[in-house]
């Protein structure tokens, strides 16, 4: 379990920061948090969701903090590390919530000074909205927690990282290597957003809401983007992002190809291998 | 009001068939059935949704009807119309189901003999299941039901059209010419469903079942496809579902050319005009 008395410190409260902030204050954690804008730290410090909390001049926070938890950008994180990531305390094992993890976790870790330990996960709970405002709307009981321990990673801060899942109300916790994590991200999470934007900029169909169906509703739910935010995670995944893009024009492609052909056996042949596959997923939910 | 004392027949007892026929029933009245199935037919005869019916020998059913519904595929329909359509009786007016018109509304009309209108329409109700055992579970009230008439038709048709569309509890009813509403439905409904079944086909995914969240499974909800009716229904509107198809295929490499290029401006600009669009969309549903 947990250790109680150890201080949490929370740098950049957006939406994920804040729903850490939160679920540790409430299990009975110290939590400090760090964020640059005056108006969300206050949010925070309002509702409970941290103990204290600063914008600027936080040294001592950083100091003083046995376990941080980054909410940031991938670029800002390595921005704050280079300036402030020499005032960890040695023996502090922190972690972030980055939808990416090549490009980051390696040269965080060799930054780290010694003593001090990066354990890298992801909290698959992304959400359209984003801000500490909507924090308490985020569920992590469905979603999974991703841990991708490198071999700079110790058993114990591996642990650290499930136990701490486990108290922000994690059911499916797992590991993954770096690699399998941005390859199966790119997959299951980017390859869909990339549709679902280009279908919304393919065409002005803004004529055509009233015939929209569930299909196309489904589809493009997810095309509501915080564009900030994917743009960074867009680039900083891209060999793997396009790679799958390639593979899905290939399938398309495929369809396209038996359409013009008349190959109607082609497409059955298709709809049977979608349909199978579907169904896997849907006998996994059950 | 539709005329009660009206005999209507329903030839093709599927999903749609079914329902029509239940709902006509449910609302007094008298509906005969033919299917070439004898265990669907026997379905609908012990649940109430038809009359009689018979799955051969079927021309007194054909020539007593006052209005006839065409629950089968564009392939189906056009084949029994040139066998059976001469039997159907002067003022007799007619519809259909099918999620296509182009190639479709055209022949069968100059088909009709002297006195016989057809007046195609789509009721945008399909779901993944099918046959008349499942059309209970059909729920019109939230689709769209299209008619699509020609210069052939007369507006007493469409008034009927409309009429049967509110009897069978429809509350989105309008009017497409054959060429708008395939365009439409090339889009709204067939290039999401190219889509979802190229997502799936591009990988044996079948390992990252576990790592899913709701992108992945919105998206590929529609890739559990009936292979017969959809390779019909796409190879039927090819023209407009492979323009639509190299219109996203444009967008999706526009995206993946920026990403190449590591343009965040391009890319945040996508995310931004597709969020705008799929906004208004949701204004629309509330």
């Amino acid at each position: 379990m947990l250790d109680k008395t150890k201080r949490y410190l929370i740098v950049g409260l957006g939406l994920l920061g804040g729903k850490y902030a939160l679920e540790l204050s409430k299990a009975g954690f110290h939590v400090d948090g760090i964020n640059r804008s005056e108006g969300h730290l206050q949010y925070a410090l309002d509702h409970g969701y941290i103990a204290s909390g600063k914008t600027h001049d936080f040294e001592d926070l950083v100091s003083q903090a046995d376990h941080i938890i980054f909410g940031l950008y991938p670029t800002a994180l390595i921005d704050w590390f280079k300036t402030y990531g020499h005032l960890i305390k040695p023996g502090c094992i922190f972690t972030d919530v980055s939808g990416v993890k090549t490009g980051l976790v390696e040269p965080v870790q060799a930054m780290c000074p010694e003593g001090v330990e990066f354990i890298a996960s992801h909290p698959m709970a992304g959400r359209e909205t984003s801000s500490v405002e909507h924090a308490a709307e985020v569920s992590f009981a469905p979603a999974n927690f991703i841990i991708t321990p490198t071999e700079k990673n110790t058993p114990e801060a591996v642990q650290w990282a499930k136990e701490l899942a486990e108290v922000l109300g994690f059911r499916h916790i797992c590991t993954l290597t770096v690699q399998e994590h941005d390859k199966m991200i790119g997959y299951v999470s980017q390859l869909c957003h990339a549709i679902a934007v280009s279908l919304m900029c393919a065409n002005d169909n803004s004529s055509l809401c009233e015939y929209t169906g569930d299909s196309f509703r489904d589809l493009t739910r997810i095309a509501r983007i915080n564009e900030k935010m994917w743009a960074e995670l867009f680039l900083w995944n891209k060999e793997n992002l396009i790679a799958e893009i390639d593979q899905f024009d290939s399938a398309l492609d495929q369809l396209r190809d038996a359409l013009v052909a008349d190959d109607r056996d082609k497409l059955e042949e298709m709809f049977r291998l979608s349909t199978q596959r579907r169904a896997a997923f849907d006998k996994k939910d059950s």
